[in-house]
Formats: C-alpha cells, sequence, structure tokens
C-alpha cells in the first residue's frame, strides 16, 4: 500500500477534519468519496467540485462500500449514530477513528462525554466487532494531521489499535502518505483512553499558545 | 527565592517522590522536614539518617508548620486527608502539588479517581482556600522531577494554579534550583484537570517505552 497506489477510500464527515483528510487523499491520487447524511449535502457537494475528479460524495453508507480504507472525521458526538448509519459496508475493513469525543454542552473548555475506563474508540469498536479500528490523527489540528512539518522540527504520532495488520497499514498511511517521522503504538484499543485524554491538555495548550500549529515530541 | 537561599521547606510524603525532592533540596542547602502520619515513621527516619543535618522529620502538621513552602508528594489517593491533617500549619503558604489520583482497584494501568470536570488538585484547592496550591510535576518520574537532564535534549514541564505570585515562586524553583528549562503556564487551577490526564498517555508511554525516563517536548 503505497503512496503510488490508487485507491478507494471513504471519508466520513464534511467538516474540517475531513475535508484536509479528503484533501490530502485525492491529492495522493487515491479516489475519494466524502459521506455524509444525506447525499446531497451541500458542504460535500462544493468539496466535490473544487477536488475535482478523483472526489466524489454520498451518505455515509455510500462512502463505506466504496472505500478499501475507511476515515472516521466526524465529530466524537455523532460517530457512533454515523457508522450505524454506515452500515454493511464497514465489515472487515480498516476505520480509522480520528474523533474525539468532546462535550460543549458544561462550557469551555470542552468536557469529554467518555473518558478514563473507557473511550470513543472503544465504543466504536465494542458496536463494530468486525471492524479493524485505528485511534490515530486525533491528537494534532487537522493541517498538522496531513502536513507534519507545518509544525517545525521533530514531533510525534499515536495509534492503538487491536488489529496488528491494521495498525501496520495506518502507519504506512501516516508515514508514507502524511509525512509523520516519529509515530508511537501505544497497544490496544483501551489506550484510546490516553489518545482522547491528550485533549485536555491539547485545548489548554491552545489557550497558552494562541495557535493550534503545535505537538508534542515524546523524548526518549 | 534564590537557589542560594536558605529556606525551609516542609514534604510531605514519604515514598519515591517525596524523597526525591527531600534529596534535592537538602543537597541545595534547604532545611527539610519530612513529613508523614506519624512522628517516628521508618521510613522518614532512614532518610533523616542518610541526608544529614539539615534534614528531620515529623507529622504532617510539624512539617506544615515548619515549611515556609510546602511539597505534597503524597499518593493522589490520601492527599486529601494528609492535608487536612496538616491542618493550620498549611495556611497562606504555597503548597506545590505533585500528587495523581490513580487508582488501582480496577487493575492496571489504573484509572484516575477524579477527572474529565474536576482534579485532584481543584478538590485540594477547595478544600483549602487559603492555600496557594500549583500543581506541577505530576507528568514526570521522580528522577526526572529534579534532575531533567535525565532525559536527554530539551523537553517541557507544565504548571498551573490561581495565584500568580506562586506560580512564579514555584517557577523559579522548577528554572533556578531543579534546572528545568520549558515550562509552560496552562492557567488557573482548573488546568490540574489537563495535568493530571496527561497520566493516562503516561502509562502507556511507559509500556511502549520500556522506561520512566522519557517526557514530552512541546514543539511550537
Amino acid at each position: 500500500m503505497k503512496a503510488s497506489t490508487n485507491m478507494q477510500i471513504g471519508v466520513f464527515g464534511t467538516g474540517m477534519v475531513g475535508e484536509a483528510i479528503a484533501d490530502k487523499l485525492v491529492s495522493l491520487g487515491h479516489e475519494v468519496k466524502m459521506g455524509s447524511r444525506t447525499a446531497n449535502n451541500e458542504k460535500a457537494a462544493a468539496w466535490v467540485k473544487s477536488a475535482g475528479a478523483r472526489a466524489s460524495q454520498g451518505t455515509f453508507a455510500d462512502a463505506a462500500s466504496f472505500g478499501e480504507i475507511l476515515f472516521n472525521c466526524t465529530g466524537g458526538g455523532v460517530s457512533l449514530q454515523v457508522l450505524e448509519q454506515a452500515g454493511d459496508g464497514l465489515r472487515g475493513k480498516v476505520l480509522v477513528d480520528l474523533a474525539n469525543p468532546l462535550d460543549f454542552s458544561k462550557g469551555r473548555p470542552p468536557r469529554l462525554s467518555v473518558s478514563n475506563d473507557d473511550s470513543l474508540g472503544e465504543q466504536i469498536q465494542r458496536a463494530h466487532p468486525d471492524v479493524k479500528v485505528v485511534k490515530t490523527l486525533n491528537t494534532v489540528n487537522c493541517d498538522v494531521m496531513v502536513n507534519p512539518a507545518k509544525v517545525s522540527g521533530d514531533h510525534t504520532m499515536f495509534l492503538c489499535g487491536n488489529d496488528e495488520g491494521a495498525k501496520k497499514q495506518v502507519l504506512e498511511i501516516l508515514t508514507e502518505w502524511f509525512g509523520w517521522r516519529d509515530v508511537i503504538d501505544l497497544g490496544d484499543i483501551t489506550a484510546a483512553r490516553a489518545l482522547e485524554s491528550m485533549l485536555h491538555v491539547w485545548l489548554r495548550l491552545m489557550g497558552a499558545l494562541k495557535t493550534v500549529h503545535f505537538n508534542v515530541k515524546v523524548v526518549r
């Protein structure tokens, strides 16, 4: 699965994260279907228009069926519902989960709607036991996800998941497609608790540093 | 408050963290009283014997009264109880809180007994409104706390708290006494949620890296 290989990829979500991921994948030569609640979503249509011939749109189920690999770029608050709508197209596939279970209902900075003993990554894995969920990329801003050089110097990306083969594939996507140089495997999907809880410090750092273009390097 | 100034400091806790902090402070020329539940605690007695003339021991209340600055190096599960025992000696003082609310009752890696919407740092501040609580150092192993050079290269320490003067004092301790070069102020004591939640990723990293001598550098 090299960057030169033309793949079909499904991206769930039409927000900033979905657009950043979808744009990057199209620019690498892949065919991308952006999934949303309705097949004629306006944001997805605008994206298809700007992204060109390799871009298409459809429902979550359309994107799931289309993709050989799938990216969950929806808000954490709706991810479980979205993936339920995606349906049978998910089966057996690698799902890269970028979502954070942010809950703004009690003000800012947001709390997490699930944390400590559980995580959204685990909830998704439990709801779809035959999907190979790999949690990654949720710890940086979307510009940095697909362009680590946006933050100068060396810095670290994390991943976790239960399926070793799926993690190897996602590691290749991170390094060969997106340009990450330092990726640490934190173990099985329960480590999504760690990745998602990093949002607490990420949000405080955003406040302290007045930028979203930062990351952490694990120095060892 | 320069490293050359001789101060009286109270350290709560006789474990690895308490000993590392107390040793460092004595080596810098300060007088340190290690506090524990009983005035004749064996671990504290052994420490006093090895640490020499500037070292003493006593109850938590003795250490609180003795110290111009106080370090909470107790386990997060007992910190509130310890500080209640410390009593009036705490009043008006700077309390450097290093504790993590780790709960091993459901197995390893531990969960946090308080997280997300609240933190141990905040619980301590609420229980002792006239104490100037500054949360810091809880995100690294105790060897690294007092000797950042234990991890090669540049890396980051965080602090937070409600009192600006207290944070300035603790920043001096971190930089001039302990040798930290990059310290980020994450805001008021509610940011203790962020600092304590970093334990989730710290514990997973310990598992992945097979060492406790690592830290993160915030790259920006």
